[in-house]
Formats: structure tokens, sequence, C-alpha cells
């Protein structure tokens, strides 16, 4: 990272206090793919704080990185060239204004992490969906900032469909005070939709309103050997067939991640070795329902129908852990080994198969690389990540690697899929959203953007570059 | 209504074949509040016509009033003054363009009726779970367009939730192509969110690709009376709690309007005639449990809390369609006794049964009159509706009216209620928006306009006025 010579100007405007040292936990970025820079940390602790100092840099000309937990994965959080931004941290705003468990909603503020709106919510005897990897640290700004996805939205959505208001800080320093707490309000455009997702580029979000969800009666939870992603999909439709809305996870795991995580991370123990395609299934049952005899009555009928070959059932919640231990370790495994590129895109869930196979075969025809594909099937979002074949670096691959991105997005483009289904465009894919996205869809965008934001000080260069 | 003078010169630039006869069936207002005026009624085929249309109506600056199947109750297809408009039908826009029963997708076009979609869903062997008292003639673009809500949304959730993708026709006539079936895709701003529940003020949804889900595997129905309000959010919460995912309709009935239906429609039949308060309940439930044994379990325990003092259960599917027949016909009964006013609201869940106190004790104040307060407890949403005494005529209270009107929004907004829960803004609202919108939503919904439709063709006068 790089820290730059002090605004004083600036500084001296801020709200007092506001101030902190620029370390570089402001800077970092996880795939280590960019050098932020800063000229200024703020970390304001109230909305009317958060206000000053973006009408403060507003008047200075000075862009905003709103940065939350820093974990994003397409460098949102980072500026790594042009003017020195102030970086604006809301870790001071991490409170839990309100729970409201018998509307099964919760009020928190923007700097909590994720982990403590969950906990949060299991104190009140209720839960938070939303369930990330990352939730230790990423923070609930900028989960809603990235609409981020995870391994729930299945059952219960992303984070916007899990948002029932908001307050933000609009880009010319107003407040938005929209932090209601209703199931239906039809009045007016949708502005929060609008802000989640939005990477920060539109105004930052500095509370939320969020809906929380009973404790299931009883939950299932099963790792599924299954021939391959044909007949996964056909699992899929079988339980939800079965038992609509009780669905809650459906994970894909290639035999390719197994191996990995044998490789480098031995110490995870795995219930289906050597499956070339697993599914950690979990169900999410009403009273009255045996989880067991629900799981036992999908897979009698999925064995029957040839879906499935082999399983592993939890059989207490320490095994279920262990399950979604296994799922949750994948990406380290990753980052152990090393991928050539990584791609979290999304298809129609009928094209995934094909899918599989012509990119299996276009990048075989590229060069001799292995393939881990992962993630959350369900959602038809798959973390695609390529990798050296053994015993060549991923430094070998350098002149490939363009192409492979290049060829893997248009790929999925051409199939009606996303080249980013959950971890947004940041500053990493400007360039593909300018190439792929919807000519009238940028228009509009840029069209929102400017009237919002007319000096363009929100989270220079995020989203549409 | 009111027909202009054709004008000529704009008819001479709109493709060939779209003028349809300026009927009263473009110009009519279901409440009869306004005289729908229009010029010319434009009904393209295509979405390049519909471009075709709206590029004429910008060069001539024309404003274009989106008209479905004319069913919203807020004016927001009618345009009572001002110039004529040109009035846009998508009624030969009416296809199912595809159906993807293993992806749960349908895309359809905006000119099909809510209830055509119901069934295309229903001849591929799933469920479209939006519904409305008025499906049989809304059309899909209307539906979208309002953000329609319904019996359904406490699972489902409104139209906007429903909705995995749009195709549209921007203000400038651009053509959005986002009829994407993916699940996840975070490339940029939520520009199919925003357009959902604009009212046809920001573009003209063409076609959606739409959510669909399995059909049931068990459903049980059940009219059920309750103490009051209170009782019946505590039995929700009860049901929610034990069945969480499985409670498909929660919809409160109040006494006064199971009186009107006695008064006025005798033919239909009361399970629970006298009822101060009852709740019609539906449980959608997976295989494996049964639906009866689901409901007795749940009314065993909630008769044990005395939430419930007396219960019908829906032994065949014909005697659930007749409790829901029964609730579809409140607001026919309403609209026959005639209300002073009629308001659709939304409150926090736990602020329902003090508002109801509240509320009825300041309206005993001002005057002698009915209230029938019904609809989606579920969502926090109530058709609060107020009634002449017995034996006075509604025009009786028409100087009370306003007063009557102001005093109830002016109470949902205090307790951080909606004044629109699902029926939009349209022309009838304006100014409830204006004055009790938050200002830097009114501020930053103004700009987007602005930036969107700057000649402010689409849909005059709705929303923001």
């Amino acid at each position: 990272m790089t820290r730059e010579p002090a605004d004083d100007r600036l500084a001296a405007t801020l709200p007092p206090g506001v101030l902190r040292p620029v370390e570089d936990r402001y800077l970092d970025d996880p795939r280590g793919r960019y050098l932020g820079r800063g000229g200024l940390v703020a970390a304001p602790r109230t909305v009317e704080e958060v206000a000053a100092v973006v009408r403060a840099c507003a008047a200075a000309r000075v862009g905003i990185v709103p940065r939350g937990g820093g974990t994003g994965l397409v460098g949102g959080s980072v500026m790594p060239d042009g003017p020195a931004p102030l970086i604006l941290s809301l870790e001071r705003m991490a409170a839990v204004r309100a729970v409201w468990p018998a509307e099964d909603v919760l009020v928190a503020e923007a700097g909590l992490t994720l982990a403590a709106v969950q906990e949060a919510a299991r104190a009140a005897g209720r839960m938070f969906p939303l369930a990330l990897a990352s939730q230790g640290t990423a923070q609930l700004g900028g989960v809603l900032a990235a609409n981020a996805g995870g391994t729930a939205v299945l059952r219960w959505g992303n984070a916007r469909a899990l948002c029932l208001g908001i307050e933000a800080v609009l880009p010319d320093g107003s407040i938005l005070h929209d932090l209601k707490r209703l199931r239906k309000d039809n009045t007016g455009y949708a502005l929060r939709d609008l802000l989640i997702g939005a990477e920060g580029t539109l105004g930052i979000i500095t509370a939320a309103s969020l809906r929380l969800a009973p404790v299931p009666a009883g939950v299932a939870t099963a790792m599924l050997a299954v021939p391959g992603p044909a007949e996964a999909l056909q699992l899929l439709a079988l339980a939800q067939g079965r038992l609509s809305g009780c669905v809650t996870a459906f994970e894909l795991i290639a035999g390719q991640g197994l191996a990995f995580l044998a490789e480098v991370l031995p110490a995870i123990r795995q219930p289906l070795p050597g499956a070339p395609w697993s599914v950690l299934l979990e169900l999410s049952l009403p009273q009255g329902l045996d989880p067991d005899a629900a799981l036992e009555g999908l897979l009698a009928d999925a064995m029957e129908a040839g879906l499935v070959t082999d399983g592993a059932l939890a059989q207490t919640g320490a095994q279920a852990a262990e399950f979604w231990s296994l799922r949750e370790h994948l990406p380290e495994a990753n980052r152990r080994i090393g991928s050539i590129s990584s791609h979290d895109i999304s298809l129609p869930l009928s094209e995934i198969p094909r899918f599989l196979d012509d990119a299996g075969a276009m990048l075989a025809a590229m060069g001799d690389m292995r393939i881990n594909a992962f993630g959350h099937l369900g959602d038809g979002n798959l973390h695609y990540n390529v990798f050296p074949a053994p015993g060549r670096r991923r430094d070998d691959y350098d002149a490939l690697r363009p192409r492979i991105q290049e060829a893997v997005h248009a790929m999925v483009v051409a199939r009606e899929g996303s080249f980013s289904a959950e971890h947004g465009v940041g500053r990493l894919k400007t360039a593909d959203l300018a190439r792929w996205g919807d000519p009238a869809r940028l228009a509009a965008m840029r069209a929102i953007k400017a009237a919002l934001d007319p000096p363009g000080i929100m989270n220079p260069g995020a989203v549409l570059g």
C-alpha cells in the first residue's frame, strides 16, 4: 500500500476526532491484486458525522473509498491509482440499534460484522440467514454494498432480499432516512435496492433494518456423491418438488476440490473421499416432520433414480459442522494451490452441465490445467477456478491468463450467464462490465451515477470505471 | 373520459398499424376518481415498435401513459389533466416466450394477464405464486410497474421479488435487454428493481423473466376466530416458529367485513359468522408432513394459549376455495357499502394492535363511522377502510373525508408505517408522497427521474407529481 502525504486542508474541515492513523488494514487487498492508496482515514461515530465527512470531501473534491471489513474480492474498497482518497470506515458505528423478535426484524449499524449480526439475532431467539465464509470480518455495510450472496441464497435470497430499510448518506451529504421495518412499502422508487449492490458508488449505507427468520424446528445435513452436475440438478429439482421451501443449501463440490483439500489441508476430514462430484445438502424442516425421515425419503427416491450413488448423513450437529467446514475450506485450499484465474459466474440452471463440459474442453485445448468448479449450484452460481497442472507454477501461465479469462467470460455471456454472480464489479471487472454489459443498461447506470454524484466523489473508479 | 382531437403529426411518425381506436377501456378509472384523457392509443406488437413509439413521443414531446389491465387503484394509468397523452397498451404483446420448468423460470410479455401467467406456470407443472383479486384483468406489465403485492407476499415476496429479469424500453427509446434468468447477478446497479415499482415513470417493461415455484405437496386452509389483532399476531409468530417457510397466507378479517358481506353479498357462505376477528390461514407443506396433522398440531397449541377460539378447517379443495372466495369478496362488499375513505397502509407488525385501537378512537371522536380493517396481516399490510354509520350516506361525510385521510396517514407515518403499502402512488397519492416522503429520498428520486427522462414524457404526473 501507499501512504500519501496527509491532506491538511481537508483534514481541518472534518468533524473533530474522526481521523484515524492510516494503517495497512485500511489499504490491503485480500487477493493482493491492488496496492491500496489513502491520504486520510476517517471513522465517524454517527450518521451526522458521516454526512459531514461526505460534505467536506465533496467541497474539497476528494474521492471517498468506503471500507468495511476489506474482504471484498474485486477491489471495491481499494484505490490503487489516481489522487489519494479519503478512506471511510464505519468501524465505530457498530451498534445493534434495536431488535424486534416478534417482527423478525433487527436494526444494525454498518460497521457490525456479519457474524455479530448473526449472533445478535441468535441472542434474540432468531436467525439472520445470510452466511459467508468471511462473515467474521465482513461488515454489514460492505455486505449490503456488495449485495453479498453466500450459502443461504437458495432459500433466503441475497443481501438485498434480506434488507427492509436503510439509513444512508448520499453523495451530496444528505441523509436518507429509510430505516423502515416494513414488508411492503410502495411509495416511490426502490432507492434502497439501488444503493444495495452499488458498491459504495451512489452513497454510504450507515445502518440497515434486516429481516430475521425463526430458527427451523429441525435441520438435516448430508454430503451426497452424485454422478455429475446434471444429476445434481435433477436431485435439486427432486428435493424442491418434495420439500419446497425446506432446501436451505445445495452446494456442489468437485472431486478436484477434494483432491486439493487432501493435498494442502489433510486435517479436514472427508466423508466421501474420491467422489468425482458431491453435493452438500441442507434441509430446514418444520415441526412434525422428522429431519432424518425427510432426508431418507428423499435419498431413497434419489438413489432409485440414479441421482445419488453414496452419502454421508450428519448424525449430530458436530458432524454437520464438519461437512460445512469442508465446504468452507475449499477457497483456502484453492489459495494454497494458487489459481491461474478464478471466475465467479452464474448461469441459467439448465445450462450448467453443458457449460462445464464445453468450458473444460475449451481449456484443455488451451493447455494443461486443472479445474475446480464448486459453489452454490442451487443458485446457478459456480466458482469456476483454473489451476496449473501438477508440478507447474501459476507464473508459467501468465501469458495464458488473459486468454482464459476472456474465453470463460465470453462462454458465460453467450449462455446468458453473469461474469460476476455474487462478488460484484469493484475495480477488477470494470472492463468486463463495459464490454459485456447491455448498452442501454450501462447508459442508464451512468446517467444515475452522474445525477446522484455529479462530482464523482463516491468510490471513484469502482463499477463504472 | 375525454377523447382529444387526434394528434395527426405524431400519428404519422408511429410505426404502421399500431394505432387503436380510443375506447373507454383505455380511459376508465376503476374507482371512478379520474376522467382519463387520451389523444391516441398505440398497441405495438414488438419491443422494437414500443421503442419506436417512445422515440416518436419523445420527439413530439407528447406524454406517454402506459396502460395495462387498468385495475390500478391510484390513478397510475389515467391522465385527467394537462395535454392529451398517448396511451400505450401492450395488449398485443401477450406471449409466453419460454418456460423452463426445471429452472422454475417463465418468460412472459407484459400484456399477458396475471391469471394467464399463472395458468402457463400450471400447465408446466409449476406455480407462479403472485395472486391478486384482479388477476384476471391485471396485466403483467402493470403488476410489475406497480410492484404488486397480494395474498402470497408473506411467503414469496411481492412482484419485485418474483422477477429475475426484464426487457424494457427506456425514456430515450433505447431497449434494455436484461431478461436474464439468473438468481444471482452482481454486475452493476439494480436497474430492474428500480423500474419495477416506478409505475411507468422511468420506462416501459415489455417482458419479464419470472420465478416459478414447485406446487406444494400439501395445502391446509382454515378460517380461525381470534380474540383480536394482537392474538392474531401471536398466532402468526407461533405458526412461523413451528412451520417456518410453510405459512403461505395469513389474512386478517374484521367482524365488520363479515357484517358487510352478510348485508350485501348474502350468498357468500360464512364459516364463522359473527366472529369479531378472524384469520384466513394457509399452510403449504412438504411431502411427509400431513397437512391436517400440521394444522391440528398448530391449532391445539394456539387454542391452549387462547389465541384461537373457534375454527373451520377446509376438508376439501372446494371448501378452501370457498374460504378464499369470502376473503376475495371483501373489496366488492366494501364497494357496495361505499367507503368514505380507504387506506392501503402498512405498519411494523408490533404496532398494529395499538394502531387499530388508537385510530378507531380517533375516528370515533371525529364522527359516527364504521371501520373495516382487513388484509395481509402477515405483511403488516391492512386495508383500513372507513364507512358511513348505518343509515347514513357517504356524501354526508364529504367535508370530513380530507380530515380523515390526513389523520389516518399522519398516524401511520408517526408509527413508521407506509401510506401506500401495495397500491403505489399513482396520481392519487402524489401529495402524500411529497408531504410524508423523506426529503433526501424525494430529491434522489427527482434526480433519477430527470436523468433518465429529461423531457418528462413517461407517465407525466404520476408518482412525483
